[in-house]
């Protein structure tokens, strides 16, 4: 597991991380395991790549793009930006993308698509993809490697009444986030049960992501 | 869903709800879906129950009694005091255990005992149960009903090294939780996925829950 390096990963002098969010709940969820990093959110514009892709036949491809594209944005702005020798900068981008029937939901555009999002997915399960893109830089920000992961888990819905779609509509909650709802707020209340990452839900694949971290040289 | 009753569970005309727990993380998954309520953590001796228990067939009985007695122990200190006529009462009593072959695991006792409990779950899957038990009072504090619901859900481990089960142990995460972690906090990190509800895994079964108090008559 990740927390014996962690004194690794935090020390200055051999590590920097950037996460190309600005996703409140990615930064608590990446703060709680003791991570310390820099946040750039992404000037990457996600439309680009969403727009004609409501429907896939590839979700698990585009929601990989889509954190690529985030992470790699980040990186351009840091070419000629070097840091001291033996630093490698970590840019963590990251992208979550809810999916039924092959239709991707991304955030909803007003209260009416969240309402709509909602009732699609009442009653019923669903998959949740997030995917995490690492870039690896020296000291002169050249690219060292590129690490890209996808996790899957399926949402399982309770059956919801008209009358409470639209009280949860109405509480806000719906708006910032893909498919329409958040697991870790009122949703939790209709969520029958998951298979998979709690926290792949919320955004961020925290497991797989400390794989990931086990697997770069911290000598 | 339980967002559209809020209004009359917040009626201090009709409900008064009483949280017979003390544990933080319990509080505010109930805070969070917006329901008021006290607290007075339960008098009930768990170790009565728990001794003899470290193996049973039937841990979700267990559970379910561990439940019934934190709820009945405020129950019996609320007898005689009466509230206003209409005013119905709501103790909600939860107790959580983790079940790994059969055999119960509470809360550690010790550092030692956390590691060993960590050990035993490393790189294969357990049973998270939790029960909760409601008391339905009348004014006159008399019980109208009891409602006793158990959620399950399979939580899945990576393997751990030995250096990181300790690592773990020393944050002290592991030592008021049942089972010895908190999927809620650094266990995020070696929790590959779960298979039902999140939230009975942190100790409050939040859709059930929620089910249950669709069944109480605010008429």
């Amino acid at each position: 597991m990740v927390l014996h390096l962690l004194e690794s990963f935090n020390d200055k002098s051999k590590f920097r991380f950037v996460l190309a969010s600005k996703s409140p709940r990615r930064l608590e969820i990446l703060r709680g395991i003791g991570l310390s990093f820099e946040v750039t959110p992404s000037p990457f514009d996600e439309s680009i790549l969403m727009k004609d892709s409501q429907s896939t036949a590839d979700p698990a491809g585009l929601v990989a793009r889509l954190a690529k594209g985030k992470s790699s944005a980040v990186v351009e702005g840091l070419v000629g930006k070097g840091v001291e020798v033996g630093v490698k900068t970590v840019v963590i981008g990251c992208d979550t993308i809810v999916v039924v029937d092959g239709h991707v939901m991304g955030k909803p555009k007003d209260e009416e698509e969240a309402a709509a999002f909602i009732r699609k997915l009442s009653g019923r399960s669903h998959e949740v993809m997030t995917s995490i893109c690492m870039h690896i830089l020296n000291h002169d920000m050249k690219i060292e490697s590129v690490k890209s992961i996808v996790e899957k888990t399926k949402v399982f819905f309770r059956p919801m009444s008209e009358q409470t779609i639209l009280a949860y509509v109405k509480t806000g909650e719906p708006m910032d986030k893909a498919g329409g709802y958040g697991i870790q707020g009122l949703a939790g209340c209709f969520i029958s049960h998951i298979e998979g990452d709690y926290y792949n839900v919320v955004g961020f694949p925290l497991s797989l992501f400390c794989s990931a971290l086990e697997s770069i040289d911290t000598k």
